[in-house]
């Protein structure tokens, strides 16, 4: 099954009824620039990955598409904000290929718009008037926020105490259950399923993780141009990445001293050598392989999940769909 | 009436809700400091304005106080999260007497700890299932970022073309709506009485104008001990307060540029004896006067409007008490 025509084909339905969440014209022109800015990263494009994967889902559990499209464009509103946020506290430079909004902008403006974005997410869920929708997606958001409070901490505070499965820990709550888990929890819930809860929020953490880690192993090896963001941005911005995790566990004493001067420094004064010489390292030990290995093992486990959990769905495209996604997330370029 | 001391007792029913919305224990560290840092603002204190203005809103229209609790303690959380993004974005330095959420903790950390309180307050609002609400909430946020656009871009940006009607403007949409209308609108709503928003809207934005006017004099003239902040703050902030307006009119061409040319320096830049520059013009112009004359026209107005929209509401100790407040606040010490 061919993924990006599934992703392409069902980006319009979405993109129409985000579009029609946010507002446009405003005559005060400081309005007006606000406006501008809510409509800045959904225009950007994007995978529409998680919005798509609820239309799919609903479908799967033997719902009706055109019911999930209100949940589909409040989750992609969702990871709108949520980016525009992460951004400014990841120090990052580009988004979808081009300058951050705070940067395009600048901070103060960019966390006011995203507060804004985060508010017309739950105007859209309640103007839907589904309240079992709503609770999901601020249990959602709980997880993700203590997720995001763990990684944050750990790079701004140069904690290096974490091991593997801290990785998983964190990982799990900023993004597994947000990129696979709760997507399609939405789906089972609007085709009046939601018993399916807990074998879908466990086979979507494993696939979540499978893709959060494909998602720092592109980081490091992909195209720019396709991937929309600059290459190795995760070392600059100190991300505790598997690879790294795993180059924590194999350093001798003398290199662990010199990453831990190199990756303590902030964003800005980390030299592109330094950047590379923590490269050097990884490849010198392996550690992409070794993310690799896992990310593949993570996909493989929630393929065998997949099947077992949901053998009791009837097959359909939508079902074959999201199977097809579950390898698609650890052999994607972009 | 004695304005101190409802605000005084109505204060523990509300905070004992709110901190029953607020999680308090977790095994991994990272998250429990992010648990603290949740807790941080609501336990600072406060006046409890707004949440009280809900009980008493909701009690005059005939409903009950008890029915009203958990969209105060909402409306309390509300305060919370605005005001650790805002406190980022006016780059202020303390907030209720003691360091700011960024500066205790740091931008990134706090940025993430705001949007939990902002997801909590809604999470609170869905578990009490009140549709009215949720869109009313949803609604005065819009207000209010849009409002917070506009002030942001003024000061970040170096602009100064603005009139006394736009400061009415901005002030509307990011205060005024905020501190007198909804907090009013809501108690209506839960009293079942939802016909009254156009007249409470028109009440309590002259309540609010008044109550920001007081609040930015108070800025410039309170005992900091009692006020919490820091004297002068919006100034070394750059806001463009009523004075600040006044002031623009008033100054002859040297002065305009001088002022400018410390206006427009950030926070930091700024030294003190340029602050007291500007304090002299506003002293020599008589700003201060000017904008107190303001305030008190405002909450004439809006006591004028209180008598007259709210004829039909039958006299209780809750209608005197929100009568009170209107003097209140621009008589208020802190």
């Amino acid at each position: 099954m061919d993924v990006f025509q599934i992703l392409k084909e069902k980006t319009p339905l979405i993109d129409e009824a985000v579009f029609k969440l946010l507002p446009s014209k405003h005559k005060i022109p400081e309005i007006q620039k606000f406006y501008d800015m809510l409509r800045d990263y959904p225009s950007r494009g994007g995978k529409r990955l998680r919005p798509v994967l609820v239309l799919l889902s609903t479908a799967m559990f033997g719902g009706k598409e055109k019911d999930a499209v209100i949940t589909a464009a409040a989750l992609e509103l969702f990871h709108d904000w949520i980016l525009i946020h992460d951004d400014i506290e990841d120090s990052s430079l580009e988004r979808r290929g081009k300058p951050c909004l705070h940067r395009k902008y600048n901070t103060e403006l960019a966390i006011n718009a995203g507060d804004e974005l985060h508010n017309l997410m739950w105007h859209a869920l309640i103007e839907q008037k589904n309240l079992d929708i709503l609770k999901a997606f601020s249990e959602l958001l709980s997880f993700m926020t203590a997720g995001q409070a763990m990684e944050i901490d750990w790079f701004t505070n140069n904690k290096w105490h974490m091991t593997e499965n801290d990785y998983y820990e964190m990982t799990s709550r900023k993004t597994a259950w947000y990129t696979g888990s709760y997507p399609i929890y939405f789906g089972a819930i609007l085709a009046s399923k939601p018993e399916y809860k807990e074998k879908i929020l466990d086979f979507g953490k494993d696939f979540g993780i499978a893709f959060q880690i494909q998602d720092d192993i592109l980081d490091l090896t992909a195209d720019p141009e396709k991937f929309g963001k600059s290459v190795a941005g995760d070392i600059f911005e100190g991300k505790r990445t598997l690879m790294i995790i795993h180059l924590l566990s194999k350093m001798n004493p003398e290199e662990k001293q010199k990453f831990f001067s190199i990756m303590n420094k902030s964003r800005a004064d980390k030299t592109q050598e330094e950047v590379d010489y923590v490269l050097s390292l990884m490849k010198k030990y392996k550690s992409i392989d070794y993310a690799k290995a896992k990310a593949f093992q993570f996909a493989k486990s929630a393929s065998e999940k997949f099947d077992r959990y949901f053998a009791d769905i009837p097959d359909s495209n939508a079902k074959l769909a999201i199977r097809s996604l579950i390898d698609f997330v650890v052999n994607r370029e972009m």
